[in-house]
């Protein structure tokens, strides 16, 4: 006779596997911090090592029969709360999805991404597609196998979304994007026939030291706690958390372009206040993790552009940003200051884009990867592809394949479906915003003052408490009362621009 | 039938073993290392529940019985080279010693471990030993069981010892200890006869980035090499090694104390050459080792006494330290500094002490442990011994327990058996840098111009290049042609402390 154990005590064995996984893979998120801002030039190859060790540790325990036997066993329980069966719905659903990836495509799939990798690398050396291309073609090829292991129902592309934004597919981005192109691009051209404003100034000298004593300060301002953070420099910017306890955020800072340190603070700031504002009762399970990749980057962007690059923000951080740098800004009143930062111009490279042609960018890398996992697109037509939609879209001649269709690391990586997360982010963004503008009735004064704790509390109570426990899309709806609708961005961006460009709507 | 592996096979498979267990020892030394450098505050709780489950997963790798059983195949097999041989058999050692120890008794010792360190921190800001007391107990009685456990033939605190210094005993120590009270306390006393040196002018204010900046250049000129490797800020300095390839050094800087930057940096310098010098291919298992805390400790000390306190390497140094801090040494000459800079002086606090008088801080903790572990002396007394030891020895009135017997943060770690090896390593040092002027004939011409290369050379070939393969009395054996002799230190410190304080030797 076995003795059936409770509940209680089948949970708790539940939430420590979780942990303990979370443990490794948190200690993965400490030696890949590491290896971005501290890590001796030498100590590169070791650190790989140590990194696939823990991961195959990490997929060793959550693979385990015993942790599925636990879940199956806990989804047939019937007194558990909505957060413990929501966690075990989930955990249940992301292990039967890691079960589902054979051992021998998984090591497949790794050394092709290894090999992508170091072609990409010598292609972008190169200037010269060809090299990647053979590489690329193997990892279309693995990331179209990947979708039948996952399965899906219409698209195959679909299966590889659902790995970045769960939910998320084809049909929706078909119809985001095409409101995209219907309704951004005719505000884009408009703006094309205005006088482009100056922004020289803000590519003066910018001593490093005072641009990390800003960056610093709006941390802070945003009531990002760097009692429990930290912030170093790193040649990418990104944030990452080794619990809501510990997230750290990293900085660039270019001498020649204030902007730069400037907004990457901000963004990294608002997905680190999104980390540190997750549920640390829920530490190593799924409603301790954030919603989305695009959930996550609704709440840079939020920060960064709805907040950071709006004229009430500055009304508030220009004066001491003058102080700082008073021989480049002193002259520069604040509105050329805020024409200069929200500077519309089609360009080549989609880091360095505006708010606006962003989503062209983006767009553009949706219909390819779209294309070549459905088998419309062969990776050997990919150069001429890119060159033609950026000069379709964005007007602009590819002059080279590093600042063509060379110039993202994401397909090296495999990360086929995660693009589209940046643009639905900003999406999110500015639904959320204005739904903040209606709840939170000092918002406006609260940013013209710098006092962000009312938009931070809201966004904590509304978002970041939550977890997993709701997908972006029922997240959505339930903050804002409605699906995710691009006319709320579209909205923000015609009443934004069409001040700032003096156009009529 | 079964097929039976070739050797070489079932040693890759040992091997790769080997290197999974390192690496994740190594990640929790990156978490060890962020831990002490840049984690924030708030993260100290996730961070230790983080480096809780990377250990337990080290430990259970390492106490598999598949490698119990591949060790025990491959202890037989005869065609093994000799290194091999060598890491096979010392696994096999490790592995057995791990496996004695029942998880009943884990546990409750790092429970244990946990309670005396919390009471430690708390006894110190009582300054009240009694608070210490029962914990501490406690951890002794845990650690005669220990002992117990791991086996001994004469005394119990033999085995304790043989954790941090294989081979050596109570015996060895005990006619080393005699040494140093027979031969070491007539010299203190004679010094202490002498006029005291002024060392006032180290105590002026030194700036911290120039001190960070000398630190830098003497840890280049000795040879560590800053592409596998690096040096940040942390409140104990200590060295660290995730690989040969990525040996990290720390430092503290006291503006008001020259000298705890700058031999701080050089004792550290030396732990980290050593660390650097352990061969690469060896990564994982034994041979890629340290032979022994005691040689670990000869490396650091050799640096930090017998070359960085010496005059010929203060002759290349000292113009470089006198145009940084004009000020305060510009009317100090070399003859003052090297005086100041070895002063001896009996005091109450070990890691304070100068390079003779520490030696009876070390006898001292060595004689209450033995005492301890052996059952001569009880916890509950320890206060009143500590204090007679250090009347009787340094002729020092202990004024409070934190400067007294709370002052060591050892024994809340169950340390016992560890304080040997700091003298041990001093006495190597003596013993190696005899034989390397020896060998080496261009050493002293070498130190006064600042060219450590041919010594660095002799050092990685003689000591670093070995890893485990030498137990600490061989390899002194190899080097010098003789066991550890005390006679070497003694007469190191006749020559020079009797050159500084004009006594007749």
């Amino acid at each position: 006779m076995t003795v059936q154990k409770t509940t209680p005590a089948l949970y708790e064995e539940y939430k420590a596997k979780m942990q303990k996984i979370a443990d490794v893979r948190n200690a993965m998120s400490v030696l890949g911090w590491d290896q971005e801002t501290y890590l001796p030039p030498a100590g590169a190859a070791f650190r790989g090592q140590q990194l696939t060790t823990l991961s195959t540790i990490a997929h060793e325990l959550f693979t385990e029969p015993a942790l599925g036997g636990l879940l199956q066993e806990l989804g047939q329980r019937e007194d558990l709360d909505a957060v413990q069966k929501k966690n075990v719905a989930l955990s249940l659903e992301d292990y039967e999805k890691n079960r589902k990836y054979p051992a021998a495509f998984v090591a497949e799939l790794s050394t092709a991404t290894n090999v992508a990798y170091h072609a990409w690398i010598k292609s972008r050396k190169e200037n010269r597609f060809e090299t990647f291309e053979p590489s690329l073609n193997r990892m279309v090829a693995l990331k179209k196998q990947e979708a039948d292991i996952l399965g899906y129902k219409d698209h195959p592309y679909d299966a590889l979304l659902n790995e970045y934004e769960k939910g998320a597919d084809v049909e929706m981005l078909d119809k985001i994007f095409s409101d995209v192109k219907t309704s951004l691009l005719p505000l884009l051209q408009e703006i094309a026939q205005q006088p482009v404003p100056d922004k020289k100034f803000l590519h003066l000298h910018y001593p490093k030291d005072l641009q990390w004593q800003f960056g610093i300060d709006m941390l802070k301002a945003m009531g990002y706690d760097l009692n429990a953070g930290r912030q170093d420099v790193s040649e990418h910017p990104f944030t990452t958390s080794f619990s809501p306890q510990d997230v750290r955020v990293t900085t660039r800072i270019d001498e020649q372009d204030l902007g730069n340190m400037t907004w990457s603070c901000i963004h990294e700031g608002g997905h680190a206040l999104y980390e540190q504002g997750l549920p640390t009762e829920q530490y190593g399970l799924p409603c301790g993790e954030a919603a989305s990749l695009g959930i996550h980057e609704s709440q840079s962007r939020l920060w960064e552009n709805n907040v950071g690059r709006s004229l009430t923000f500055w009304q508030h951080h220009y004066g001491r940003l003058q102080s700082l740098f008073r021989h480049n800004l002193l002259a520069i009143p604040i509105s050329d200051f805020y024409r200069a930062i929200n500077l519309v111009q089609p360009s080549l490279i989609r880091t360095e884009a505006d708010e606006l042609t962003y989503h062209f960018h983006v767009m553009i890398r949706y219909e390819i990867e779209k294309g070549l996992i459905g088998g419309a697109l062969e990776t050997k037509d990919l150069r001429d592809i890119w060159n033609r939609y950026y000069s379709d879209y964005l007007q602009v001649k590819v002059p080279d394949d590093v600042r063509g269709v060379l110039q993202d690391i994401h397909w090296s990586h495999g990360s086929f479906g995660y693009f589209p997360t940046y643009s639905l982010g900003s999406f999110y963004a500015a639904q959320f915003f204005a739904t903040a503008k209606k709840q939170v009735s000092s918002l406006e004064n609260d940013i013209a003052s710098g006092q962000y704790d009312r938009l931070l509390q809201w966004l904590r109570e509304q978002i970041h408490v939550h977890g997993r426990f709701y997908t972006s899309n029922e997240l959505c709806e339930r903050v804002t009362g409605e699906k995710l609708e691009f006319r709320h961005f579209l909205d923000y961006a015609k009443e934004k621009f069409g001040g700032i460009y003096g156009l009529k709507y």
